[in-house]
């Protein structure tokens, strides 16, 4: 073992063996519970948030806990013990097994993962995996979309209706009630079932990102007719980030609300590194295999060949990665669409694939092998996140001809995946100003054929380094309501550096809030659960409930205290930034205390003297109108 | 003078004889330049940004500067000493002067303005003016509407032309091109006139907020068919700032894009600090009478009268006071329709108007005594901001009865005040789920007579305490594309605690952000020139060029240079994140200079063939559809 690997090897003993408490600690007055499908290794996990009981100024009552969707996995559940050497348990196993349409490889199978495997350099940085990768047996299909469109309801599925539904039947009618929502093309039923999931992946418009070699997964869906979601981007680089700071990211970005992680790393051992990630991810791993692939011919595009390419999807599905962004519609002919742009091609996977096909004068070799690439796929039910390569880079560039001209070719490429049963999802923009936004989402439907819409963003100006979160978060809300069915998270230093932990929390919360308003403005059954005990919590002072609600109870009680650190004024029923005078929830109360004590007669009088005036004002206006 | 003032004094003179150095420091390359219109006197502000030259591997080219509107005053041009007890510079004195339709009172004709004047327990803390109040003559109607109904363009309106056209005439066509937009309702001119400021005044389109007490202010305007404005309050409370500190505030609020700026301060002295505030502010200020009317009866609602509201109305515009939030529209048969509201009545002001309704049984006296205020509006020119009292506070309570009946009564009294030639905008909610956002700006504009709207955000989920400047940014930029004229901004610190510096910066830059993007989305002619040029030094790696351009170069410097200290790094063709290999930017300059170097035949041949691969597509696709 050299001194590098030394250094490694005691670097990444002190720093892995634990996640830092402050990533696994539950959220106060918060508790993991689990609900059981129709077999007891189906258990959902939920957040079950504890309130507290109404003040009785405000009409003393019981309020019931709330119960949100949770993606943080074993992490936060205290009950659990975790050893990141060991990984998480491989709860799907059973489930894969039982299908026998599977078989035990003796080992890697790709070149690569043979020669990782064997290297005795790597000794120290490599995961302890004790279990062997699985692929389908000969001439069988393992996708999630195979099953549904065979008719099969998989655990997987019955899983995700169970987590989809948040567990809403037990909450009060006020708490449910809700805006009518608008809802652009297929419509959310009242309650997730089990075949409705079926349904939704055969038809290819919603996916199961879940490659068999990811046993440890929690399943979800990624689908328009579902709860948005969103992903975020960990990854080293050459400024470096340890393996061990990765999976820390990696867990981070889970407890913030991360729905999917997306491995973005260019370094060496990202092979190894990787490993670590999927052995401890809940969620599903996403990676852009072209990046490894470069790194093979050391960063020369053009030397870039299908065999080599081929071997790293191998590789990497192997692994476990659940879904690969491949770039399989930037075609020789859509280059020259470029040149005039304001800032060219902005994607790293379609600027590597636009050199190489300048280089070669030839076709892409993702696009002549795509029905090679779908037999990978299926083997090992690694969905498709299809690339935008040609996606603009800036507000100029938005909705031109080479973003169009690709999109139609991922739905040109969409068909021949369905064609094989492969899960797929489409990648989009980008730089797009808002009024331009909903062309996308509509376009993107009608070419790919409803499959998933995942966007980057996208960012609604460009005139803001350094709030790119917020630039893109108003974009990624407004396509979350149009039909997006996930969300690319954006850091405060996009454009500008490497997001610390400090920017991941800020980008996901950001996204959070985008995919929540755009399942409000959906109409997404039981979404406003949420939002009707938290403002029901801000109305009655119960401030500690206000937090504990809320995407981050950290931050919010933090800030609270900034200005009011004394523990008597999380009871106050009213709070000293505007004083009692000025507390328009104590005068509200007032207001309902007097109408509450008004008689019958008065009451009436009230509302007809309003009927009235209400008529009275109709007429006027119209007349008021006519003199201006 | 006893021992409070004497330390009051002393921390007086200590911390306000100086606006703190980084809040007048002139941005980055940055220099203020002034445009003059038809006579000397109208002197149009603008920071100039300077360009870098575009590097030899792009294409070596000049950049002109680029020009932009600029909120900061005076303050930002090191020309100009400023010492804040002399105020800023009188400059719209003479204009009004010369219209020769007011008079100089001998002092205060408010009776509370005279008993401050006179009382010697504030000598210490009195502004030292020298200038006494102006008043419309007997008769007259100083109110810019009245003007421009008249044909009248002052020089206030071709300031005003000016400004918004933002010199955008000497940008290369490159700059200027920009998507079409959506524009709902009327549209915007590729060039704006003195004439249409008049025309859109005089319909009661646009207002332009300016008291003929505050000579003072950089005129603006807020309307739908000009850049979406801002604001951003300030305020001091029982946890107390100083009345330095609110100086210092306002300025720093102006630093970084608030067009107008609200002084909703609720403690004692609130007379004294508005009067620093409005001497030292290149902005309009607008106000919450009924705030300080409440203090004057030692909070208690229900001994509020109109003598005393009227008083207050008078001693504010005496001192300046550009805008009043008055409640009007809270009407008695109103209040029963939020007992069943999930947050009842969150407006302040209206929580206020609503307990003295009940109090007393009556109608409000603000709706009863409208026509009194606008003869006061109107001899000082102090524009209406009806505020909307019957907000909803939570997503379960938008869109409901309470809120549209107010907005039809705020209708009403718009027409009132047209009658009387006193402008009006009117304010708008609050919390609503996206969907619903449109609705309100269509109502707005139908029962107010495209009066300009003036809301706040609105949040589009309540679940995010802590992130409130996001939930709202992504309504406010909604809003602002449907059409509301201003963005009221929230901090991070909404509904948690009082904001601090930092929180003002971000919640400024995050609703400059959203009134940009709608900007972009309506079609502002000249709006895209800034992201262009962003764009543009993006990918020319001109770093410090990409920092001066955006809204804030000082953050976006600093994350920068988090990642990247070296001077080094901010020359280089491409950055370190990603590394050459990844560098998009750097491949598609190469895709660049490969199309440079084909000859005219292969050109053709590329264009062709992607010509003929689309005809193909299109073929193929229709098939591909057909199978599924």
């Amino acid at each position: 073992m050299n001194a590098t690997n030394k250094n490694l090897h005691a670097k990444f003993l002190n720093e892995t063996a634990e996640i830092d408490a402050g990533t696994k600690q539950p959220f106060a007055n918060s508790r993991k519970i689990y609900i059981e499908g129709s077999r007891p290794d189906i258990r959902v996990p939920f957040r079950e948030i504890t309130l507290s009981d109404t003040p009785s100024a405000f009409g003393a009552e019981k309020n019931l806990p709330v119960v949100v969707y949770d993606t943080s996995g074993p992490y936060t559940d205290p009950e659990i013990a975790i050893d990141i050497r060991d990984g998480l348990p491989a709860m799907r196993a059973k489930w894969i097994e039982e299908r026998n349409d599977t078989e035990q490889l003796d080992g890697p199978s790709s070149e690569f993962g043979q020669q990782r495997k064997i290297d005795p350099a790597l000794a120290a940085m490599r995961f302890n995996l004790t279990r062997k990768p699985r692929r389908a047996r000969p001439g069988m299909n393992v996708s999630q979309m195979h099953y549904a469109r065979k008719g099969i309801i998989t655990p997987e599925m019955e899983y995700i209706a169970i987590r989809e539904n948040q567990r809403r039947e037990n909450m009060s009618e006020l708490l449910q009630t809700q805006h009518a929502g608008q809802h652009f093309g297929a419509s959310i039923p009242k309650v997730i079932t089990p075949e409705f999931v079926r349904d939704e992946v055969a038809r290819g418009r919603a996916i199961i990102p879940m490659n068999i070699n990811h046993p440890e997964i929690e399943p979800m869906i990624i689908g328009r007719n579902f709860l948005v979601k969103i992903n975020a981007n960990i990854g080293n680089s050459a400024l470096g980030s340890s393996i061990s700071e990765e999976v820390e990211k990696m867990v981070w970005g889970t407890r913030w609300g991360g729905d999917t992680v997306m491995d973005l790393s260019t370094g060496k051992n990202i092979h190894e590194t990787r490993e670590w990630i999927i052995r401890n991810s809940p969620v599903p791993i996403g990676t852009v295999p072209i990046y490894q692939a470069l790194e093979k011919v050391n960063g020369k595009a053009e030397d870039l060949t299908w065999e080599i390419f081929r071997d790293t999807l191998v590789e990497q599905a192997e692994q476990g990665v659940d879904y690969f962004t491949i770039h399989a519609g930037v075609r020789l002919a859509y280059i020259p669409m470029t040149a005039k742009r304001m800032t060219g091609i902005v994607s790293r996977g379609g600027s590597i694939m636009a050199k190489w096909c300048l280089a070669h004068h030839k076709e892409s070799f993702l696009y002549e092998h795509f029905e090679d690439i779908c037999d990978i796929m299926k083997a090992y039910d690694v969905s498709f996140s299809l690339g935008d390569g040609l996606r603009p880079g800036s507000i100029y560039d938005a909705n031109d001809a080479a973003q169009f001209a690709e999109l139609k070719t991922l739905g040109e490429l969409t068909q021949i995946a369905w064609k094989h049963d492969v899960q797929c999802m489409i990648e989009g923009p980008g730089h797009v100003p808002m009024h331009l936004i909903k062309e996308n989402m509509d376009l993107q439907l009608e070419h790919c054929g409803e499959a998933p819409f995942y966007t980057l963003g996208p960012l609604t100006t460009d005139i803001a380094p350094g709030y790119d979160h917020i630039t893109s978060g108003i974009g990624a809300a407004m396509i979350g309501w149009y039909g997006c069915a996930m969300l690319c998270y954006v850091t405060p230093k996009e454009h500008l550096g490497l997001p610390d932990k400090e920017d991941v929390r800020v980008g996901i919360i950001t996204y959070k809030i985008a995919a929540h308003a755009a399942d409000l403005a959906k109409g997404h059954p039981g979404a406003q659960i949420r939002d009707n005990a938290l403002s029901k919590a801000r109305f009655e002072f119960r401030w500690d409930d206000q937090f504990n609600l809320g995407l981050d109870p950290e931050k919010a009680k933090e800030f609270h205290d900034e200005t009011l650190p004394q523990e008597g004024a999380k009871q106050a029923h009213f709070c000293s930034m505007c004083g009692p005078h000025f507390c328009s929830m104590k005068i509200t109360q007032d207001v309902r205390d007097y109408a509450d004590k008004l008689g019958v007669d008065e009451k009436e009088a009230l509302s007809k003297g309003m009927q009235e005036k209400a008529i009275e004002f109709v007429k006027k206006g119209s007349e008021v109108y006519q003199k201006v």
